[in-house]
């Protein structure tokens, strides 16, 4: 029988599905289960993009543009300068997801063996990517106790080696909900000037940012035009993830160029998220406004009760809907598997994502975990119930 | 400026699409252009399919799970029961085109460096995807004159080396139309178990097979069961290439669970094309009667008439869409571009695809060129005209 790849065999789990299985065994046992481990929001897409779905009328549904339908890139065109991004429809690329962009950035930009700094914690997949691609990921660390904020430059040029060719963010973070200032962004520029680099921006959060803060754009620094290239996805935005709508995007003209060979392989992007997300640019802001404030409750919900509880510590996210907790723990792989088979207040518990998993260095993230606070007050309050409980009779307690 | 990456270079442009810019061109000159260079069917995608979208009344168009919804991958199980090929669902990974399954294929199965052996001439995009992975492509000829039957298993046996792991094909073939018999498989069949090769068969051109001849699968072995995968996909048979709906599947459980976790990766494939799929599957027969009908009636028209043109052949084709003949032309390159800029006959031309992409052996296919026959008997009878008169007065003509 022939054997796997290596590189199959070095691809990782998903943090957020390995522990998917003993939330099935807790639902068949009748217990109820909060799922606060994925980010798959609750909120409703807008229903003017749906629509728009619902009443597209051609009758053969065909190959699109590689680089996605013009009317639609028109159209991005229009939400990236209400954001304070100027960019013409041939500067972008409609992928598959935020997931595809980020596979053309890496094949564009790099080669197997060549590395790209990425501050820790950072989403887990970018591991797959990077492994997709044979790229190294130089994990720099960010701390809870800094709230996640930017390693400082010397941090930075410690780890730049001469195969080190891009910094990758994201911004508002995931896992950690951290939104970089427009100070950060601007020290990033720097390094990535001084040491020609291409920074990859992962901002598929940018509509959820909390306590009036702007999000500031790696695309507003014209000095690094040619070494930015801007991963999107309507996803967040839109609360459309399964229609699995990206976009590459980049002023340099040799990485476009580049990035379409690979969209030309692949011929399209799905036709039915495009229509929608043509669509969706038109919802109003009074759907926003909405989410925002949704959101903003459900993240002091859940920050202030893990603060309040003893020995636990909770940054608080200005942005995207995730928060980073320390807590007190032995192994957050344990405690949250435990929390599936071993724990329930009244028939319910929690699932929680262990930390570990968004971490490239081993040993990191053991006593945090990842919160997605997707999920109504009502049920965040309850959440924080069995959490609360939970670490007070969890055998590997530490403190 | 950071410089893209040497994989980037590497990619080669789409040997259907670089011509595209000509094409545009003919078009503003007032140049009526038929499109035999690309496989879009002009064929309705099924009304019921269509309609399920149009129904579909999720409010939250959320991630589906990474294999793909269940019910629809059940629904897919029922098919593939219909064409001979017996699978559960957990076998089957949806994807987004047949594209993604290709990806998936190789980098669960092979390393860079790998070798995977593909009959030439064979699809161009198979190229791009194999540099995107690092694996290298050892074609093996099949010839015109043969009408492009499966080299013999000596000729498979001379370029086996250690690093061969897996033997590719398309059957019934993109380009060349061929259907590879029952025999020829089990020819295929046979090496891939003397030397222990995975077997990766592109087979979404299932359903068009002419002339009453059936097609029969590498999954009706069970021989190779575990050296199998298949690759699929919905855009051909229902006409929904926008959907970008392809499947993986295989009977060997640590390549399947492999390719889960690139899967889990890129999170689902897309909603909206997965419930047109789920409702395809319920086509009438009578859609497909029709569909082949139509086909075998264009076939007819293109090859019959090339055969009857002076110093051009092209053989038969059993099935898929497409036919490779050979013209008496200097270089097919020049002789597809100068199509578009400087031939018409009564304000009409048509444009073809160069051979030369469907070859990685360099300097083969300059006198042969694909042609899809994907259009109306009408418009096919009137594109050979043109081709007819243009083969009359080019320059480069060589008999």
């Amino acid at each position: 029988m022939p054997q796997i790849s290596n590189k199959g065999q070095s691809m990782p789990s998903s943090p957020i599905r390995k522990l998917v299985p003993f939330s099935d065994e807790a639902k068949k046992r009748g217990v109820h289960v909060y799922h606060l481990n994925i980010g798959q929001p609750d909120i409703e897409t807008p229903e003017g993009a749906r629509k728009a779905v619902k009443e597209f009328d051609q009758k053969v549904i065909a190959y699109s543009h590689s680089a996605g339908i013009l009317s639609c890139r028109e159209k991005l065109v229009e939400y990236y300068k209400s954001v304070n991004i100027n960019l013409t429809p041939d500067e972008i690329i409609m992928t598959t997801g935020g997931s595809e962009a980020i596979l053309f950035a890496f094949n564009s930009c790099l080669d197997p063996g060549d590395e790209v700094i990425i501050p820790e914690p950072f989403y887990a997949n970018y591991n797959g990517f990077a492994i997709t691609c044979g790229v190294t990921v130089k994990p720099i660390m960010s701390t809870i106790e800094n709230g996640f904020a930017l390693p400082s430059i010397e941090e930075f040029e410690k780890i730049i080696t001469p195969k080190t060719k891009a910094i990758m963010i994201c911004n508002p973070n995931n896992p950690t909900g951290y939104l970089y200032s427009k100070e950060e962004i601007l020290k990033l520029a720097e390094i990535v000037k001084k040491h020609d680099l291409f920074l990859f921006a992962d901002e598929v959060y940018r509509e959820f940012c909390y306590d009036g803060v702007q999000h500031f754009s790696v695309m507003e620094v014209p000095e690094i035009a040619q070494n930015v290239v801007l991963l999107d996805s309507v996803s967040k935005r839109y609360s459309a993830c399964g229609v699995r709508i990206g976009a590459f995007i980049t002023h340099n003209k040799d990485v476009y160029a580049t990035a379409m060979k690979f969209a030309q392989a692949r011929l399209s992007p799905p036709t039915y998220g495009q229509v929608l997300t043509e669509a969706a640019v038109d919802t109003p802001q009074a759907y926003f406004d909405a989410v925002i404030n949704d959101y903003v409750a459900r993240r002091n919900t859940v920050v202030n009760a893990i603060n309040a509880m003893p020995g636990c510590m909770c940054p608080m996210p200005k942005g995207a809907f995730y928060a980073v907790a320390r807590l007190p723990i032995d192994n957050s792989d344990k405690f949250c598997r435990w929390l599936l088979e071993d724990f329930n207040l009244n028939g319910e518990t929690v699932m929680l994502a262990p930390a570990t998993g968004f971490y490239s260095t081993k040993g990191k993230g053991t006593n945090e975990v990842r919160i997605s606070y997707c999920l109504k007050v009502s049920d965040l309050e309850k959440a924080m119930k069995c959490l609360e409980a939970a670490l007070k009779v969890y055998p590997g307690r530490t403190c």
